[in-house]
């Protein structure tokens, strides 16, 4: 026997794999405020988005992909725990969202993708809102984050009321001044104002800077762009490129920057090791106007639970990996949780529900995937389930404005195949579905434990 | 000199080119009532058109593409002859498109696009919907077509009133027997009623048929699919395949179509040396529902001069010459009869005002093209213009139904970058678009000759 042979029988007996398969990256690019019919592949007649267009073509395009939530906190409490936010408490019927002076933020004893990840020694970012809670304990170095850069609310928050003029006016005539809103690294205040016409640009520069650094580790970057979330900003060589208006320049800066981010990981050679997702936390904002995008097809928009409030672009890819096709599995933002989790070979949490299903069988073979169903709550009610192409609204809201919540018993039905807007209710052709549905609505609350709710406390002064 | 010296000699001094440009030929394939949503690349969500969408990310995707009408008739003779439909009299505001007892059609004076390329000696075939005109003199082998084969007027017409409910059920509830269209090659019936299940299958033969037996000259087709117009009818391989139920079956069979269309040409060798265009009449029929498509995220549909009436999924693909994009610019059904006319070396028509523009350099170099306007008649009136992305509504009307004319003093106007679904009129902030506007109009009616009526007169009996 030889050295080599010797040592290859070695290896054999100790079980140790000649090249251990190296754990894949991990980069969420998550917008706020997007709409379904925002992009050019998925639609828009004006907006350009040449690298979210290869982006897709290049990987799974899903077009029955579900944020968890209709507005902003709770969205991504789910997207980072794999769980829908009615079992974090990060939702609310008062508050729908955190505000500067809420207390509360995202529970302690919840698991963050990041925090899994840590786990397998992945280097972690956030970078840009976060809106999990501001106060030290809830920021995200205190959530499995090595760094973080970006604001921790809302971008049309903290509004200057010596400064300003009225929130609705001062959102479409946007100043900097406007909005108080700081800008943090870590814990700190690193700017305040935010200067938000550039922030876009350095949100992509962290990235890039993240991803070179920790480019011989498994790393897993949260890019939460502030926009196209009201007051829309961008920066200069963005201004009026569009042919869609200001938001077109934003969407289109966006996506300047997914090019950007994809492109450092083919230059650095890591694409074939990385899986990126991008999605949005809820519909378009309507009221907004042009200020707001566009559901495309879809009924209403952010705030409601009719389509247009949940269902986004969801876009994977993974170069040499992912089998390029469009995919029209149910799927969520929470499944991101559980397909990194699993691709990282660690196991999702056990002692808990995790809403989250694995999309791993869909990136490598296309298909079905797991998913049946997908429940729509709007704050901490269940106002509609989806089970296959049928969707059974229990609780109707357009979004924001005067709308009432209008109940319906029995609850209107749509097929969502043949329906994709939501036009034609179909009840009552169709008991033996609305039986089912009903059937996993009592599932669903028999197991229901609702998390202690985290919204509504305001900080005692 | 030996022989082949003396022989190119010869050749270089009588002018006579070694190799004469080989004329191109022209596929053209028309829809009927798709909607500017209904397809894969146009952002469906469930209907699957991975022909189309190959088609379209090879070629030029048009986003702003107008039928030259809302329905059926006028938008035919206007593609056909690069004009708009008042000019030759094919439209009306009483009876909006040709019936059975119709005695009008397509005056002989206008000049189809398949008579203009008989000059250079193409074989020219009809297949599928004609619709202007069914007496004898009307029928395509008079309007320069060597061959016909397909349905006179829409699969929804003849309705035997002994057989079949109600129109709307007859439509939906739809069977063979119902409508008692016939089937016709050359000036004869092949068929009555038309077998409507196969017809998407028979002409897509007929098509594939026709480029084999004419491959060695210069060909133009036009294939005007009957469907996806109601009654909705597929082959049985296409019965259930799509999520997108009956009507995504339908687009489904004619994305089949199209892929054998495209096979065809490239199997034969003739693809790069084709350029093939696909487009429809009008917008999606919305008073039938899950029957209907949809226009995405364009407003109403066919009948009406919102968006959704009239702009139309637009491919043009043309391997090796076609630089592949997305664009963005004006652009219309009546601009296939210019620029086929001029990749043929022939002029377009002096004697007579021609409302298409050559989109050459759109296809071969991308850009903005020479379209500045669009003229969105209903009937005979003029009911909005377009110039650059603003749209005026003089006179609006929903899509059939009980709607009334609306007349507007001052015009309602749109920002149709900013705003593609016409939501939110800015008249008031615009007055000098309106001026601008108003001086296309005015330009417009002091050259318009009205053709004489075409569509009011019927069968004497």
């Amino acid at each position: 026997m030889n050295l080599l042979s010797r040592l290859i029988v070695i290896i054999l007996f100790a079980g140790i794999p000649l090249f251990a398969a190296k754990l894949p990256n991990f980069v969420v690019i998550f917008c706020d405020d997007l709409g379904y019919g925002d992009l050019g592949c998925y639609g828009h007649p004006c907006i350009q988005t040449p690298n979210l267009d290869r982006m897709a073509s290049e990987g799974v395009k899903f077009t029955q992909f579900y944020a968890a939530a209709p507005v902003c906190t709770p969205s991504r409490a789910a997207l980072l725990t794999g769980r829908l936010p009615v079992r974090s408490g990060m939702c609310s019927d008062k508050r729908r969202v955190l505000f500067p002076d809420s207390a509360g933020g995202l529970p302690q004893k919840e698991i963050t993708l990041a925090e899994s990840l840590k786990t397998k020694g992945y280097a972690t970012a956030a970078i840009g809102k976060w809106h999990l809670g501001h106060l030290p304990q809830y920021l995200p170095t205190n959530n499995g984050f090595d760094t973080y850069f970006g604001i921790p609310y809302s971008n049309d928050m903290d509004r200057d009321v010596a400064k300003a003029p009225k929130y609705r006016e001062a959102c479409k005539q946007a100043k900097i001044e406007y909005f108080n809103v700081p800008l943090m690294r870590g814990t700190k205040e690193l700017e305040r104002p935010a200067q938000q016409e550039t922030i876009t640009r350095r949100y992509t520069e962290e990235t890039i800077k993240f991803i070179k650094t920790n480019k011989n580790q498994p790393f897993f970057c949260y890019l939460a762009h502030s926009l196209p979330h009201v007051p829309l900003f961008r920066d200069k060589p963005f201004v009026g490129v569009s042919n869609g208006g200001i938001y077109g320049d934003v969407i289109e800066e966006i996506d300047w920057s997914v090019g950007q981010v994809l492109k450092t990981l083919q230059d650095e050679g890591l694409a074939e090791n990385t899986l990126v997702w991008f999605t949005s936390d809820n519909g378009p904002w309507l009221i907004f106007e042009t200020h707001g995008g566009s559901a495309g097809l879809l009924r209403d928009g952010k705030g409601s639970t009719w389509e247009g409030g949940m269902r986004e672009p969801g876009i994977a890819w993974w170069p040499g990996k992912i089998k390029p096709h469009t995919n029209h599995a149910i799927s969520s933002t929470m499944d991101i949780f559980t397909t990194c989790l699993t691709l990282a070979g660690i196991k999702v949490p056990q002692d808990r529900v995790i809403d989250g299903v694995n999309l791993s069988s869909i990136l490598f073979k296309g298909g079905k995937g797991s998913r049946d169903t997908m429940f729509f709550y709007r704050g901490e009610q269940l106002y509609a389930v989806r089970k296959g192409p049928w969707k059974a609204h229990y609780i109707t809201r357009s979004a924001y404005g005067n709308s009432k919540p209008e109940k319906h018993d029995p609850p209107i039905l749509y097929h969502l195949g043949h329906d994709p807007s939501e036009k034609y209710n179909l009840a009552q052709e169709n008991p033996k579905v609305l039986t089912a549905i009903a059937n996993v609505v009592k599932e669903h609350n028999s197991k229901l434990v609702r998390g202690k709710n985290q919204l509504n406390d305001r900080i005692q002064k």
